[in-house]
Formats: structure tokens, sequence, C-alpha cells
């Protein structure tokens, strides 16, 4: 292994000289992480990981899908938090076993910044690292609430479901952490999910309101939305396959609500609901000004069989071919101009950024470009992303980075890679002419501060 | 700001210096301008720009809906010609203020190259400037037509309506400007404009040919094509949603295009007497030789309260997913190889270059890959159409560049971008051992002279 | 005409030193070539190549295409065998006349390589050459296998019939050249196809096996594949425009089958029919471990005219936008995770990678990305391809170059092409510290000798 201090950066000297200087006015700023799946709960229980596969393994779907197209099985890594040690030690002899195979992958390369920064690492881990690094995972700086103070996270958003009781999130603000919830209520907008009703009831019973109505759930999460930014939130988020938005009348949808609760909603009731839906959480948006995050265009669990054995959320999401302009046209012709609305458009289908994402950000200011997310948030397409966007819009009307992981560890180095693209493509641009240097590191260092803190309602 | 003499060209020394030879190559050659929006109209009146918001704001949506996206209003920047000099200083404080916001995009980039080209400003524009560049505009040699000179533009093609009179072009030519007009027939394609009638009924005047009925519209395009060419005329354009193209016999033709004026035309209808028309476009051009230019894939007015208030072209026309090999079958069956046809085909969709676009023109002798359009005039995305067609195509089968603008004095820094980009380019190929140096030159030189002279005609 | 021994390596000096090194640790190691069309008959005949327009022009399509774009007739390019000298002449200089115009392109590149290769001709090709490279080209080193032993082929594996009699295969293994069959069956596929019952009839006399049903095909299907595998084939390919894969039962096919020999089966029988036998393709495959490589996404023989004159294969066949993730679900889901199935996946639609073909090779086992494509195996498209893919999965999942060709020279220069790009891709990677130097060398010998084998069954 090796750890280049100039890695990602420019090549040739002229370039790298000047990357190197953007990227060390950002190198060292606070943490900003708008978007991503660590539990508060986690955070408050603060357990100490027992050993590297819980640190880097078991919740880490990039790294166990990869895995598994090499042959081994989820069952080897995907393992219970009760599991025992003999299966914990396979599952990272997996790992060292397909080290070479993953030469090349942005997951190799978080898992090379993370074994050398926290544990000085610097060859090609092997078996007989289970043992050293459990050993430093013991000690209480490794413990989920020191790293986050040690890496300098100034805000961590998680992502909650609108039942949430939101608690763990207090605790960790009283307790000094900057730590707030994300409202995502996707599970309410598909009404033959099979457990629809019954969040609907314990989200009734969260907000203290009826949902057995369409009216019903419309307060309850207007409700909930207050709520959740009274514990800090700022933000929802919503994953859909497409994001068809088109409003219904209310007799309509409260027809629809209750075919569903009586389980005889149409599968075309169901596409109508939810474009509904989006069409009112941008709504919703306008009116209390949470930034409204959207994240279309993933098949969700893919394999049945995995789905059936291991559950969601283990590698087999896939992206699709995702369109914008026309299925928000709706959303866009009643608030696209509206002060108050801020959408933050995710993409994991690349041709998106130059044909949709950036033409719908360089007219509407309610529109951002989010950061490449997911199948995209590493270097090569970054930067793509970034060749894509910026001759149309600039970089005042991105999002910032966003690491959206569930791993606690990447989130540094996730986001060092990030600051790490960005001083590159600053400097191809200030190599070419087209942007001074002195505004380059200006906008090296909004790319971390000003611009997610904007993009984000985080003050 | 800053005006490297580079810029643009590659970083490294050894492809620098190509690059640089390359580009002083065709640096000071004679603009030709195919495809543009100036207008003849204008030219002829020849009235000097009151004031740098008038020349390099009002007119320029790419520029006015940037400032939209960041939150200023577009009434403050669509003035009228008669608006009061406090509205139009407004509405350069207003870009002023916003200047740093462009950093990195295109607009800016052109904008910086107008500003110091051609009055020395060499730092971000300030309120100040306003009066002092109002001062400079008000010498002779602001005005339109020495600009045009002084650019060195040979050749300026307009775009116009079939029932354009040329009497501004047939004025232009007579003082020595080569301004030669470009017909487009969109607006005759769609049955169900509100003022598809009045239209017909406007060109029958103009081709004095009665255009009630199908027949008629033919012949009377047939004239009208014949008039622009005695104007000097060599092309027509056409803009579509979507490229389908399939012959009507002449019966159903005419049986919808009674219905129509009857105002009894279905979407169906429509649909199928555009893609006839499209269709007939090609035979048209395939009888009379003239360049059929098509442009595809753009939603246009796609803000309905922002179309209501300000009309078309203010911004929020935006790209659609496009396709070529399908559509076109019909066109290409049956004209594809025919000596005469000369297809120039544009896209805003990026994906089309290596998968539709190079593919036609490295088989079909009719079609040549239009330059990027649009969206995709900027440096990084006309950098990936070469990379996406060249490997394929090389160099002979594309259009050359096309400014497209309705700014006039963004025609001369357009057309430097497009060479410098391409001097970057082949001093990659250069460099790569791909092409020899001294064809390099020669293809620098071609891609200003013989390439658009040949795609488009112009002898 | 110029060879740059570093050329498609990367400018700058510290990376091309790293490339450099890189690509001579490949550039003589055997050539394994598991996908292709060379014909076996042709290299069982061994017939020398009378001139150079028979070894350079008339079987490759890559070339006639681009010449019939600049206006070469293909009456004058796609000459019989019998055809005479002067006509051959013609054809050599309509390729020495647009010499210039191919500037550029991947398909000149090729030529040059081969023609200071080996013949030694480094300037442009004139109309001489003619002469002196027939001279050359009956001399026996230049007779095909001859070639093909020069070249350093340790394996070729060529595109077959199922009714193929295989013993050309056998006879070249018999003299020690490892030509090997792979199993076509796409025009068994199509049941309206008008020879497909003609080709039943004669796929029924090769196998031993009644065709007269659908269990028959399959019978026979079986039996042909094992004896493939017996002449050393060990993958079968599929073209199709797209990829639906979705089982019937038994008597559904049955019914259609029967149908279709009686000339009654309907369009979307012919679609049902088909997606069932890419399903029973795969799970065959899963049966008896045959690779199945599958090509989707091209529309074939677009332009009637010319395939009623020239007929197929003669450049009109285009990209077509290409999905995998839904039309691949049914086999994913049955045989995704199967030991015994390998998928490779190729695509014309550039788009794919990242979007599709990455992500599915990142979870499955049994899928890997084939090479980029027809369209797409030129350099800058090749780099494109490593871009998209690597950050994602890596080498591993890759299927390793594959030279597709008819042009039995091409095949060494294609090779050495995909190796300097691999080499210049490897040593952007190990200047941005991504890759230590001694892993991106043992990735680059891997990429051209056990990643091919492993994708392929080669052993």
């Amino acid at each position: 292994m090796h750890r280049d201090p100039d890695r990602l950066l420019p090549h040739d000297s002229a370039r790298r000289s000047i990357a190197r200087g953007l990227y060390e006015a950002t190198a060292e700023l606070p943490i900003i992480s708008p978007h991503g799946h660590v539990e508060a709960r986690a955070l408050v229980e603060n357990r100490a990981f027992t050993d590297p596969t819980a640190l880097l393994i078991t919740g880490d779907h990039y790294l166990t899908r990869l895995l598994h197209a090499r042959g081994v099985s989820l069952e080897q890594l995907l393992l219970a938090d009760d599991a025992d040690k003999a299966a914990r030690r396979r599952a990272w002899a997996a790992l060292c076993e397909n080290w070479h195979a993953l030469a090349g992958t942005v997951v190799r390369y978080w898992l090379e910044e993370q074994l050398s920064g926290l544990f000085g690492v610097e060859q090609a881990p092997t078996a007989q690292h289970f043992d050293s690094l459990s050993e430093m995972l013991a000690e209480p700086e490794f413990r989920p609430q020191a790293l986050l103070r040690r890496f300098g996270v100034a805000v961590l958003a998680t992502t909650d479901d609108p039942a949430d009781s939101l608690e763990h999130h207090r605790q960790l603000q009283h307790d000094g952490l900057r730590v707030i919830p994300t409202l995502r209520a996707d599970a309410y907008m598909d009404v033959l999910r099979a457990d629809w009703s019954a969040r609907l009831e314990r989200l009734a019973v969260a907000a203290d309101e009826p949902t057995d109505s369409y009216a019903g759930l419309l307060s309850a999460l207007r409700r909930r939305r207050s709520d959740f930014r009274a514990a800090g939130g700022t933000s929802t988020d919503t994953g859909v396959l497409e994001a068809w938005s088109e409003p219904l009348d209310a007799a309509e949808a409260e027809r629809i609500h209750a075919a569903a609760l009586r389980g005889d909603a149409t599968e075309s009731e169901r596409d109508a609901y939810r474009a509904n839906l989006l069409y009112r959480f941008a709504e919703l948006s306008a009116d209390d000004s949470m930034v409204m995050q959207l994240h279309p265009g993933v098949h969700r669990n893919t394999h049945a069989p995995t789905l059936a054995r291991f559950g969601p959320d283990t590698g087999h999401d896939l992206p699709a071919r995702t369109s914008f302009i026309e299925p928000l046209a709706p959303i866009l012709r009643d608030f696209g101009t509206h002060p108050n609305l801020h959408l933050v458009l995710f993409t994991v289908d690349e041709s998106a950024f130059s044909r949709e994402l950036a033409p719908l950000a360089g007219f509407y200011p309610s529109v951002r470009v989010g950061a490449p997310w997911w199948f995209l948030d590493s270097p090569d397409a970054m930067m793509r992303a970034r060749q894509a966007i910026t001759d149309q819009i600039g970089f005042a009307r991105t999002s910032g980075f966003v690491d959206d992981t569930r791993a606690l560890c990447s989130i540094p180095t996730r986001h060092d890679t990030a600051r790490r693209v960005d001083a590159a493509f600053l400097a191809d641009q200030v190599a070419a002419g087209r942007i001074a240097l002195d505004e380059a590191e200006q906008i090296a260092v909004e790319l971390v501060t000003s611009i997610p803190r904007d993009a984000f309602g985080l003050g």
C-alpha cells in the first residue's frame, strides 16, 4: 500500500502544485454531512466496535456486494451482531483474500484510507490484522462518539421514519453533537406495501393525529415535519423509482386512501397516490421551507432470493435510467420559482447531469444539483459530474458533498476524497485560465462551508 | 480577472506548445457563422447599443436564465427597448452582484472575453462600468455593422420565417455584408398551434400561392425556398421535440390540413402531419439541395407562468432525451444516400454523439454531426463531443462550429472558444501519436474554412 | 505518417514512463482472442491474399462504411472474390484518396499500424502501393496461418452456426492452431425469419435430432453445445436488439413453435418465443458451464436499399439505446448467483457502463462487463469505459479485450491498441496514488492473461 500525499490530484507539476494549495485550504475544515445513514440510536449507545469486521464489513453494502460478486456468500458477510468470533474472523479473511481483486475500486481506496489513517496499517490487510485491530477498537477513542468528534463532524444528518421519537437526536444534541434527523416518508407513498396500514397506525401515534384518512396523513406528516424541525432537522428525503408528480384533488386522494385501507387499491391508484404525495411533499416544503431531497432512479431489491434471505439494503439495488424534467413538471410549474422551495436532485444516471439537472438548476432558483451519489460517488465519477455541470451552472447551484454512508469511519475518507477531486477540478480550471487562483481558493472553501450550509438550510 | 493567452489549451508544456501553434494557425481567420439568431432587421437599423445591459444582458437568455436561478426576477432582466435607465442600471448591478456565483460557467467566460477584448475591462465588472461602457458604446465602432466587420465575420446566417420579405438580407448584402437567411418552418408543422392558420395566410401572401391546402403549403414552401436561395440562403432549419418522420399519402395529408383549418384536427393527426412534413422537408432538400439542419430534443417553454408573463425564449426551454436512428429511418431509407441531401444533425443529449450521430455519419454520405449546441457549446462539452465522435468518423463528417447566438458580441468569443478547444483536442491527438503535426495543422484550418463551407453549402 | 513508440500513452513525462513500463510488460505476450469473426474455413484454405484490397478493404465493414460516407459507392468496395484487378485497384485508390478524411479515426490508426508493422509503409498509402503490397502478399509468410502464428495468437475463437460441422476447427487444431468455435444461435430465436424452418432442418441434420418441436430444438442445441465443447468451444454468443428474457412454460413454447412452422406466428409470439429462448440459453449455460456472451442493442440492416443490394454486415447496423437490468431480471433472478453461469455483457451504448453493467457485475458473481465493442473499440472509448467501470468494480470483473474482427491483420493491432490504452489508464491510477506500481504491473499482465482466460473459460 501507499499513501501519496497528493493522491487524486493532477499529475503534472504545474497543476499539482495548484491543486495541493486548494486542497490544503479545505483539508482540515469541519465536515458537514447533510445526508447519511448512520443511526442516531447507535451513536447514543456508543458501543465499541468488537473487531474490524464489525467496523468495516458487516454494515457496508458497498463492500459486501463486491465481495459477493467475487463469490463470497452473503451469509459469510452479513453477520448478526451476535455472530461468533470465528465467523467474524472468516469474513475478515475473505476481505483479505479478495484485496487484490478490489484494486482500482473506490471501496478499496476508502478502506486503505481508513486502515492507514485510523490504524496505521500501510500494507495490504492480512488475517493477522483481525486481532491487532480488535485490540485498538477496544480503546475509548474508537467509540462512535469519540470518532465523530475526532473526525471534526460539525453536523451529521441521519435518515429517519416520520414516526421516529427523535429522542436519540435530542440526547446527542444535549451531549454537544449536532446530529439532526431527516424525514423520509417513502414507505407512506406506496399504498400496496404490506406494512402500509401498520405504518400509518404507528405514525398516528407518533403525530397524535388519526391517519385513517388522506387528510389525516397530511396533517400527521405536517405535524411530524414540525417536530423534526424542532429537533434540528432541516430537510426531508424521498426515494422513488420515477419522479412523477401530479396533484390529485382531495376527494380522489381520499377515495384511494380508503380503498387502500380496505386492501382494494389497484396499481394505477397506487401510482396516482404516490405521484400526488410527491407533489404534496413539494407543496409542504414550499410551505415550511424544509429542503426537499429527491433520490429517484433506483430499482430496489432486484434479486428476490437475496431479499428473501437477507432483507433489503444488501447490495442488489440497481440504477435506472432517470428523468427529471418531465416527471417534475407539475412541481416546477407550481413551486419552481417559490422562494421557499429548495429541491436537491440526485441521480445515479450520469447522463442526467448535463441533459437535465444542470439545465434545471440553471433556470429554477429552487433547484440544486445534488452531489454524485451511490454508484457515482467515486473519484472519476465525481470529476465527470463537475465537468458535466460546471460549464453550465458553476458551483453555487450544486449541493456540496454528501457522504450517504452507513459506515461511520468512511465519513472523513469520503469527504476527503471529494475535497481532493474538487481541488483537482479547480486546478484544471485555473491552469486553463478559466478561474483565477484566488477565486478558485474561495470556491474550494465555499464547497465545504457555505454551499452545503445554504443547500441544506444549515445556517 | 485574467486573460491567459493560452486559456483553454492543455496545461503541460509539450501539448501546450503544440496547441498554441494550432490555435495560432486559425485565430485570425474569418468567421463563418452558418447558424444563429441575430436579426437582419436589427443589423440594417444599425442602432447603437445604449448601454452594457442592452449589449450583454437583455437579449442573452443564456445569461438571464442563470441570473434568474440566482433569484433575480426576469422582470428585472428582460427589459423592453424603452425601459428607463434606472432599470437598466439595476440589471447591470444584478449581473455584477452575481459575478462570483457565475464562476466556472461558460457564460461568464464569454462575458470576460467580451469585456476584456472589446472594452479593456480586466477586473470583475462593477456598477461603475455601466456608465463607462455606455459611453464607449455611443462611438460609431460599436454599432452592429461595424462590430460585424471588426469581428471578421465572412458570412452570417440568420434564422427566418418562410414568410420573411428578405429585404433586410438584400440590403445588407448590397452594403457588402454577407448576411444570409435560413428558412425555419417549424410553426407550420404544428396544426394545433393557435396561430397556424394565420401564419398560413401570411405565407400565402409572401409566396403568392394559396396555402389553404396541403399541396398549396408545399408549393408555397418550395417557392419560398427558392426565394431564400435567391437571397443567398443555403440551408433550412427545423426544431422538433422528436424527429419522427413518416410520409403520408397526399390525400391523407390534405384531409388533416382541411380538418386543421376547420379547427378539428386531433393530437394524433397533428403528430402524423408533422412527421410527414419533416419527411417532406428532406424530400425538398434532396430536390433543391438546400442543407437541412435538424435540432430535435428540446422541450420548449416548460415553465407556463414564465411563458405567460414573459413569452418564449426566456430560459426555460430544456433538453430531452433524443433519438435519431429510429425516428429518421424513413428519411434515411429514401434519401440517406441521395447525392443532394445534406443533413446536419444537432443534439443537446450528449449520449447521442457516440451512440447515434457518429454511427449515422459514418455510413450515410448525407449526414453530418452538428457542433455541440446550446447547453453543450462550452469548452468541456465541446471537448467531450470531439472525444465521442472523432475515433469513429474523424473531422470531415462534422459541421464545423455554429455559434447559434442572439448576442452579437458573443460571436467572435464563441468561435474563438471553439478554435481553442479544437486546438487542444488536436494537440492531444498529436501528442498521442495519432495525428502528425502537419496534418493536425491542416485539419485545424479546415475546421474553420472548408468543413463549414462544405457542410452548409457556402461555396 | 509516423509511429511514435509511445503512441496512445499519456503525454507528460511522469505518466509516460510509468505507462511505457506497463505496456512493455504486456506488449509481447500472446494474443487471446475469445470473440471474433475470422472464418475457420478460410484459415484451413489458407489462400494468399491477392492484393491489399483483399487484405484490408473488402472484408472490413468498419472501413467500407467510412468510405461510403465519403461518397464511395459500396459497389466499388464490396468486391467479390473474383472481381478483376482493375476494380481492386480502384478500391485501393479510393482508400488512398480518402486517406486524409480518415484522420483521427481508429480505422486509420489500425491501417497505419498494419501498413507500417507488416509492410514497412511509413507514408500515406498511394495507388503505387497496390502493386508493391500485392507482391509481398504472394510470399508464404503472408498466408493466413503464417500470419496467425506470426501474430502470436494463442487462441482464436470464431463465431459459428449451431449446424456447423466444426471440421475446420478440428483440422486447424490438428495442425497446432488453437482455433475454437463459438455457438451463435440468433437465427433460431426469430420464428418470423424467412429461413427459420430451413435452418431448423439443417440443425436437425447436424444434431441428429428432430427440430420440428420446441423440445427437439432444445435437445438439438444441447447436443450441439456438447459438440462445440468437444471441438474446444467454451462459449456461446447471442445478439439481440433488446435483451428481454422471460421463460414460457413448455406447452406455450411448443404451441408457438408449431404455429411458426405453419407460418402462423404473430409478432408478439415471436417476441415471447425469443425472450424464452434467451432465458433458456442462460439455463443451458448454468447447466453446461459454457460462457454466455450477450451483445444486445444493435439495429441490424437499417438501410433497406443497401441490404437488398449488398446483403447484411455492410455497414448500416446501428446502435440502440440499451438496457440490461430490467430485461435480464428473470435470468438473474434464477441463475444470477448460480456457480456455473458466466455471463459476459457487451454494450454499444456507453451510458450503460456506469449505470447498468458495472452495478450488475458488482453484485452478481455470474456477470462480467464485456470490453467496449464495435463502435466503442477505439482508444478514447476504451479509456472512457475503464473510467466508467473501474471505480465501481475494478478489473477482475471485466472480460479482457475482444477484437471482434473479420479483418485478420487487424487482430494484433487491435490488441496492441487495447494494451496501450490499459497501460495509459493504469499509469493514471499509479500517478494519482490509487494503485501501487507493482500491483499495476500485475494487473496489466492479468488483463491479457488470466482475466480473459477466466472470463471465457479458456483454462
